[in-house]
């Protein structure tokens, strides 16, 4: 590249996209780690779109009707770290890119929404970026319809690279945009033609432009170092109605000696480098150093949205108070107030008709009484709508004709459906559930991690938990799938036993402000095992005694979900034979484990032999078989330890032993 | 649709066809459960390709040079086992198709690979099939240029559906097939426009054709009812340098009331709507009967390949005995008699000169040595190449130039590189290994879980396995991935402590033959933990005796992988003050489980306090703390029980308290 050509073609914007350059330069030196290149390659299409298109503010990061700047290729962080440090965002001053990936920073190694204002999600794992800015976009469309234009109307942008682009995510994200029509996303593709192990060609050839196409997308191809043909294809991606991509041909490294190669893509430390890459830039400030003149620049694009939002303030100030509170509830996140009422109401009405039913069915019936009083809610199911039982009467369909439609319809898309949930979660205003069968938790994994290390309240609504899904057989069985949400820190993982738990579940499941929540629902039928009414919500303790010992208590069984119904059959057996059991219903293991020691031991006091009774592994229960004060020799586990089979449900639990007989039998055993 | 013109313009083709349908109308109802539409649909496209394209032979359903039949599309499996009944399968006897979905029956709800032969993979979890297909042709393109084409020579063909392609996997794999124009894989496309939640236009408008076409495949739309149209793709399919996909335009539950609505893809049981499609049929057999000359038709169709079959079997007694016999081990997945030996002398070597070093290095001098004596492994990596240390210097590149080549670049690609492993180890001939972050198995889940069920010995080379990944941050750091991986059923965790017992866990998971195992591997260095040789392998156990108390044994710590130094060092700070104390090392927590009791008491006796140190979740690690003669109050855990951070590894061990002092300081409160 003739660095000299750019430069004194366009020497106002070639001095603040190197300001981008130098700092990231400067601060992968001081850290001796990070990703040098691709900030120095997008540094261009980045100046323009921060000093000509993108409505934001630097003094106000917040403000709800900012355009959202999404970095999917979140290794290149250092370039959102240097616009937002230049733009003058007040978590960013100096210091933090001086402390560039160093223990309490808030300039991590890749993006973390949590860490500070102007960070919009947490990228860094490929195609979440992307995928997040479906939901990004869809949120606006949908606050759009509800609160009106005047007051809801911005675009997402999002920088992806080849990594985005390749993972497999990545296509569903795209799929659901051009399905839905989202006219305000515009992806820029930095088009670099270079991954970690070389060219893209080693992997990849394909026609980029023709699959975003195929998918209902307009592209256009540009220059990624020419300001003005950005400026130009930013202007057109704000018309017409389709999602836009704007292929941005760059040089990784622009500028410096590994320009163009797969070394461009990481720490770009040689001090003799750095400094020739600074010399051909024209740029003879010192490390961390920005000229007076260019800072300044920055500092006033960084000012360019405040008039815009002086007069976005007025006109909220305009619409009328109702309407002025429930915009400012819905985008801080709280419930209304009725949500506890209704949710009462129903578990008291639940205490008399005493209902039998699949806690799938259970949590459709609370959704029924939540969703008319949380406007808030966006269901959805990745085309399991009738089995995860998502959508409830009063949602209509979300789509290109009715952008006030609740319910949206993501296909067969596990992935992009959570992804997207996060990005609606992150634009705030939504409070996103969606439904796919357990063990499905698989493909969603990458973003459900993600919703709990970027604490979204996202709930998961996953139907067919255990084996009780019966003939479909073990690919679509979950066993360790509850593992492995408990494993996730800050995520809370729900088995309601009946219909009333399981609307004490969706009360707590909507009611986190920084925590996601897992459903784990039955296909089958299940029988009411809350007899009594309690206005308490007994799910918040994360497990209860359902019921106590009649006689001396010898035993404790401990179960979830649909082997609570079992553990009370047992202990019907048990108490028969005049053996004492008490059965405790742990609905909630995190919950329990943040109560005080002294619940904790009421509940499962030492002495009584324990048998817990899941159909999943036993990973994650010997905490409460052996520890807090259990035994070994006095406690066992009846579940699951291999992969389910093909048969009707009933027969399987027989086959693999989850029955009232063999819980009753193992206490027997172990008295 | 005009069902008679269909009957009356090729009779013999419907009469064959609709014994398809009939027996999954029937087979469909016996069960009262299963997916009808799909095999009603695609009966017609499936009957010419086994007609007249497949290469195969009932009779010998283990014939190497078959062509293999993937029916991505899992859930249409009485598609399957349909045509496995009629062309004469041993394993598919009509019982079998009675006993659908039944308990011990090989016709599970999806087809499951392990149960009997003619299935050549597992599918049902939608994207797969396709996925391993990629693989399955790799397969076959590298076998081929081992040992030539007379001895391997066949085409892949997949059936999959709507929701195959929604499934972002798919793009992975159809971008990976493009990309290494894999031109012997064929792709039918059940182009029914149905899926569960209605038509495809809910959540998709991609334009498929043009999709497939920018990933580099040949297309062509057909009629999939007009058996010519079938003929005539499938000749085209054949030639060219592209893979190729064919568009099947077919009508979901074909002749049934419920053709063409979602109603049509579930369970068709209604009696008097089934019996109303066979008379549209013209079909007036009863249930499960296939007219005399419709069955001998079909089964000729099954001793179709066996001339073919002779022919090649002849072709592999011309060849050289040494190569005919390295086939047959290939094929068999037999270790060649050399590698336990190389890997001894390369234990005994590392005895003498101790090395320090990442353990993801460690398994890159082990590969070094194993590479050339096995040449059953392919390697590749998700664009980490450099990071997984996963090709070595023997092994070149597999691309279209190269069909020698044992190293794939999958591109960043995760989910498909598993799937594509899947295929290759389900082909036979090939034992695939393949490197990403730990932190990214949340990517590849769906096909290691697959992995596990299929009783596929895949190796997952997974580096970074921890905190000790430093400033990429907590998106970059695995917690919750050792729990997950040990959660599932059916596969080897091993994580080493050090050069050896890299190479034992490298012995180990290549002997495999039914499980897949996970190496998880530090990015960090580490010292030499196992100071003499010893000929035996020790991980073999799971855990073992590392270092003993030297005085009184008062504690026990157990750690893996880069904890074992830390409790090594933990030791010297406790035997400094008297407190005798055990260091054992713990592998592989699967098969120390599978050790007899006495071995496991012996390394963990009853007594001393234990504490166990990984930098990970605990969840797992209670049964070793608590049970096995554990107790609470004796015992503790040191690792994580949040997400991690970005800042440098060393920081974050200090941040995180994951310190032999930590250790020490929680053993000496125990005591």
């Amino acid at each position: 590249m003739d660095l000299e050509a750019l430069r004194s073609a366009n020497p106002d914007h070639w001095s603040k996209a190197t300001a981008i350059r130098a700092l990231t330069l400067d601060a992968v030196a001081a850290a001796n780690s990070g990703h040098s290149g691709m900030p120095m390659g997008m540094a261009d299409v980045a100046t323009v779109l921060f000093e000509k298109h993108l409505k934001f503010d630097a003094s106000a990061p917040l403000w709800h009707d900012r355009d959202r700047f999404i970095l999917s290729a979140g290794h290149g962080s250092m370039l959102l770290y240097s616009l937002l440090h230049l733009t003058g965002y007040e978590d960013f001053p100096l210091d933090e890119l001086k402390n560039f990936r160093q223990l309490g920073a808030k300039t991590a190694g890749h993006p973390e929404n949590f860490l500070a204002n102007g960070i919009e999600t947490t990228t860094g794992p490929l195609g979440q970026g992307i995928s997040n800015a479906v939901g990004f976009a869809i949120a606006e469309e949908i606050l759009r319809a509800r609160f009106g234009k005047k007051i809801v109307d911005h675009h997402t942008y999002v920088i992806a690279g080849d990594g985005c682009l390749m993972e497999g995510v990545s296509q569903e994200a795209i799929a659901l945009a051009g399905r839905q029509q989202l006219s305000k996303l515009v992806v820029l593709w930095d088009n670099n033609n270079i991954t970690i192990d070389g060219t893209v060609d080693l992997a990849d050839r394909t026609d980029q432009i023709k699959r975003f196409e195929a998918s209902g997308w307009d592209v256009r191809e540009i220059d990624g170092h020419n300001p003005e043909e950005i400026d130009e294809a930013l202007t057109w991606a704000k018309t017409g109605k389709r999602p836009k991509m704007i292929a941005c041909k760059t040089h990784i490294a622009l500028g410096h000696a590994a320009q163009d190669t797969s070394k461009g893509h990481g720490a770009l430390t040689d001090a003799d480098q750095l400094q020739a890459a600074k010399i051909a830039y024209g740029w003879d400030a010192g490390p961390f150093e920005i000229p007076a003149d260019v800072k300044s620049a920055w500092e006033e694009i960084g000012r360019r949205g405040t008039e815009d939002r002086f007069a976005w303030e007025a006109r909220l100030e305009e619409i009328s108070d109702r309407k002025r509170a429930e915009f400012h509830r819905t985008m801080n996140g709280e419930a209304p107030k009725k949500l506890g009422a209704v949710i009462r109401a129903f578990k008291k009405q639940c205490a008399e008709s005493q209902p039998k039913a699949a806690t799938r069915k259970a949590s459709e019936m609370v959704l029924e009484v939540v969703n008319p009083v949380l406007l808030d809610t966006v269901g959805g199911s990745a085309d399991l709508t009738g089995s995860n039982n998502t959508k409830t009467g009063d949602m209509e369909v979300f789509d290109e004709t009715n952008r006030d439609g609740r319910f949206i319809h993501y296909g067969i898309r596990e992935h992009g459906m959570a992804a997207a949930m996060n990005g609606m979660a992150l634009h705030g205003g939504i409070r996103p559930y969606s439904g796919t069968f357990m063990c499905f938790t698989d493909y969603a994994r990458p973003a459900m991690r993600l919703s709990a290390l970027m604490q979204q309240p996202v709930v998961y609504v996953m139907t067919h938990d255990s084996i009780g899904l019966g003939e479909d057989g073990p690919t679509h069985q979950p066993v360790e799938h509850l593992a492995i949400s408990r494993a996730t820190p800050n995520t809370l993982v729900f088995r309601p036993a009946d219909v009333v738990e399981t609307a004490e579940a969706w009360e707590l499941a909507l009611t986190q402000t920084g925590t996601p929540s897992v459903l784990s629902l039955t296909r089958q039928g299940l029988p009411a095992v809350r007899k009594d009414h309690k206005a308490k919500n007994l799910t918040a303790q994360g497990a209860y005694v359902l019921a106590d010992a009649e006689g001396k208590r010898q035993a404790i069984l401990i179960a979830t979900g649909s082997e609570v119904a079992i553990a009370m059959e047992a202990k019907a057996l048990l108490e028969a034979e005049g053996i004492g059991t008490r059965v405790v219903s742990m609905p909630c293991m995190e919950l329990f484990a943040e109560q005080d020691e002294a619940y904790r031991k009421r509940v499962l006091p030492a002495g009584p032999v324990r048998v817990a009774v899941e159909a999943g592994m036993r990973m994650g229960w010997d905490r409460w078989l052996l520890g807090e004060r259990g035994r070994e020799k006095k406690a066992d586990f009846v579940g699951m330890s291999s992969f389910g089979a093909s048969a009707p449900a009933e027969v399987l639990y027989e086959h693999f032993g989850i029955t009232a007989k063999a819980v009753a039998g193992k206490v027997k055993a172990l008295l």
